[in-house]
């Protein structure tokens, strides 16, 4: 089954088409100045990094013009002309403003509202498709060919499913979220709630925007008990063939790598991006806004607190090599001994000093013939 | 919505309303005697620290006297009259049973039984809420205005909740729940669920009381697959304002203070307290009965073991000051070095004595102007 | 209720009778060849250690051996014939491959669809036991007297529930789930989901077998949010009046035993084994394959990574006994002091040093009676 409103793309939930509009049309909408083509055609809002061709993208803060060598994004939205940047830009004073504006075009929000019993009328399931009785399939909804969907499953409006995927008893998806084909999802699992981010204001949290989704990719597997949170403007991304065991905890805006397996109650905090082939054991923590390479492995329990390298293994909390960590672990044990140690050296060092201080003394002494001095300290270094 | 059930009131699941005794049947019912006023009204029974100004609560410990100069309550449960507590007292044998009693007749306990399927007969829902045919609504559950109840969503009899609450799919409230305005809990989540208590008895571990129930204040925003248990007499609360992330677990009695944000995969034990504006970061662990002051903040994976100030943050497990735990992880790094370090002062230490050993000697050799001593020495320091 | 599908026990989902075979058809059914009587009846096949007296099992690599000494297994599965065991042995080239063809044959896999809605005509439900008709009951399922089965709850084919057990909203038992008698299993807990083993083929995961299922013994209690997940060939299996705290994880084949408490967030990996009364604090961890003995008691938060022996407490992570982790906790609050110490030996080592470096010429200055040397060094010690 293509999956027609691909990671990005906004799906009118109650349409199933997607959204297009001209460059000209977008800046008039975002109230801002165009700089390029007014007649390209663009497609979808994406942040920085997750933007595809035929969609818009936002550009924050100078020093990360870097980034935006490399983008594939049609348009950039921008507070001032960047010369260097061989793309379309638009021109205005928010552009997080203007992104969320874009977003929402593109993915115009769901209003919060009771979905009808079983399978809404807008909804477009294959012939193929078993769904239970007991499941809610909101407007919009797209479940491709012999697709499984349990008892007590909700699908929230516009979220797309693809081919021969399970989604087990209780699952929820909400609005938005994307399957690709043969995902599993086990009992429990929730996939694209709000992430958790908040701005204070006099004295109150208030909910940031949370207008992502999430997207899984092909041939995924997740556990029971599983939440993975939306994105804040685009996807949070759970990349091909990974494996994901039950309570692990994804938040907004992270990009998960292929082939990961990712061990039961991982908790992977907002934004964090990883290779390929990463493995991360039971209970690790990875803070927001890390990045692991290709075939990293952190074992149980570990804290992930600076981004690290591919190829290694990464033990402990703070987590690092797990070289320098084993070296860590085996000399805390050897902590009470290290402590003896320094008694004893210490010791030893006042017999040695107290026996210098009265050095030119027992040595002229000594010159005298008398060693009972030196007698005395070696009774002092064996106390 | 004014919810008439506040904190620790009890409700008559089937009737609605609020239950009132008169102090001295109270204590007929208690089977304890009444010193002070008999004709005074008592409308609840909660824990001390917990009990409104016409509720009764209990003093078990001689110690915990002090506790009770401050409490609001109409009455205590005491063992022996306290000649200094300027409230009515009723004395019994047993203060724990006796609150148990009184708790049970302000909150009597629902017989666990299958929900009618819907909406129970007695169930007072405002005609603005809205709520998904496939949920079920207890007996004696009232629900307020603009309220939205999704599919599959369990609420057991005699729960409260306030205007504008969302109940995402699948969230199961237990008996007795109260969500006050605006509060929002996401998929999967289950609330009142029974406290992890247990006593021993001829080797198998029976349940002890889990009378209580969960008070969520207005304006509390609650993840997925989030579990808060009931308090064993009187509530478990999460202050006003306050923001929970997925899989955070709040054990029994615990009161969470205003604006906190607990981030995914926190553990809170039973009876913890937290100030206002606290912030758990992920998988942040508290003993049970730890108490957190205002703004204090605690790094992810931290374990707290203790009480800890406000306005300061802690890391670690065990937790500590940031400052004590930085250096503590920086030292732990150089522990290697400090090894290698102590060997040296070892071999150092060991190369000074022995020359000290032979001084006496050198120093006599030395004024006869034979330096090789030194020279050996030398080397020996080196090797 | 006797539940006539023990442990290990086929039971066609769909006729709900043991099955049965004769060793010489069971061996044929393996591509196998028989050592020993052709008549004996098998009734089951489970892996080493969990095998009945009527049951096959397998022996795979030659230094396990010594395990099968006290099976009480009918016949083993085997490679060669080994002479030494006083069992019936059926000889196949792949005994991992065989296993699962027995198991496959006493417990068929039933192929994953959509159970009708409510109760499935082959179920057979007790007359007192109480069903809410949002519950879904598959095929073949047994549930016994009074038991009660709340709103949403899913029981998949082929599951057993005892007499007097509770099912809470939303809990999802798998198929073949086997719950003895007076069971409480909180709300959105899912039992028996696949355990999270892969296998890599050209860069892809591959699941492994998962065709076991999950036994909890009687009295158990199950938090909210609990994911217990099916053992491989065999049960994953919570010993007699085991209390679990939510959101505990317990991954494929452990074996946990009697009247354990498991706190809140528990994870504990593959194969694992419990004793008896033993105590897991919130957060604990346990890696795959460890073993604890009874009464062992394990601290909030550590990471078990080797076996532990039993009557004793462990904390901290790595794991260790009580004494050796608090002295460790204890001094490395000592590690700044520690390096200070270090500093000094240093600098007066260095100061002695330089000092006995000088003493021949002070010794025979001080022998002319200047003492200026000897108040210099004095200085610099004391900077």
């Amino acid at each position: 089954m293509e999956v027609s409103g691909g990671p990005g793309r906004g799906i009118h939930p109650a349409k199933g088409i997607a959204v297009e509009i001209r460059l000209d049309e977008l800046a008039r909408l975002l109230g801002g100045t165009l700089k390029g083509d007014p007649t390209l055609i663009c497609r979808g809002a994406n942040p920085p990094g997750q933007a595809a061709a035929d969609e818009v993208t936002m550009i924050l803060e100078p020093q990360r013009r870097e980034e935006m060598e490399g983008t594939e994004a049609l348009a950039v939205i921008v507070t001032g002309e960047i010369e260097s940047l061989d793309r379309a830009q638009i021109l205005v004073e928010d552009p997080h403003q203007a992104l969320a504006t874009a977003v929402k075009h593109f993915r115009p929000p769901i209003e919060l509202t009771l979905p009808p019993t079983g399978i809404a009328p807008g909804a477009d399931v294959a012939a193929s498709a078993r769904i239970h009785p007991s499941a809610t399939i909101g407007k919009g909804v797209k479940i491709g060919h012999r697709s499984l969907i349990m008892p007590g499953v909700v699908i929230m409006p516009g979220c797309v499913i693809g081919d021969d995927c399970v989604l087990h008893a209780g699952v929820t998806l909400y609005e938005y979220t994307q399957l690709a084909d043969r995902v599993v999802v086990h009992a429990g699992t929730v996939i694209g709630a709000n992430g958790f981010g908040y701005r204070q204001e006099q004295g109150r949290h208030v909910p940031k925007a949370q207008l992502g989704y999430v997207r899984i990719e092909s041939d995924v597997e997740i556990g029971a008990c599983v939440t993975i949170d939306r994105g804040s403007y685009g996807p949070t991304q759970i990349g091909e063939g990974t494996k994901i065991d039950n309570q692990v905890m994804i938040a907004h805006n992270c990009q998960i790598g292929r082939h990961n397996l990712i061990c039961s109650q991982v908790g992977i905090a907002g934004s964090c991006r990883t290779g390929d082939y990463v493995v991360l054991a039971g209970q690790v923590g990875l803070k927001d806004h890390i990045t692991l390479g290709d075939h990293a492995i952190v074992g149980a329990q570990a804290g992930v607190m600076d981004d690290c390298d591919g190829d290694q293994v990464y033990l402990g909390s703070p987590a690092m090599p797990q070289r320098d960590q084993m070296q860590i672990f085996a000399l805390q044990r050897k902590l009470p001994e290290m402590r003896r140690e320094l008694k004893t050296l210490r010791k030893q060092l006042a017999v040695l000093e107290q026996r210098l201080n009265s050095d030119p003394a027992e040595t002229v002494d000594g010159a005298n013939g008398q060693p009972d001095a030196d007698t005395d300290t070696s009774k002092q270094r064996a106390a």
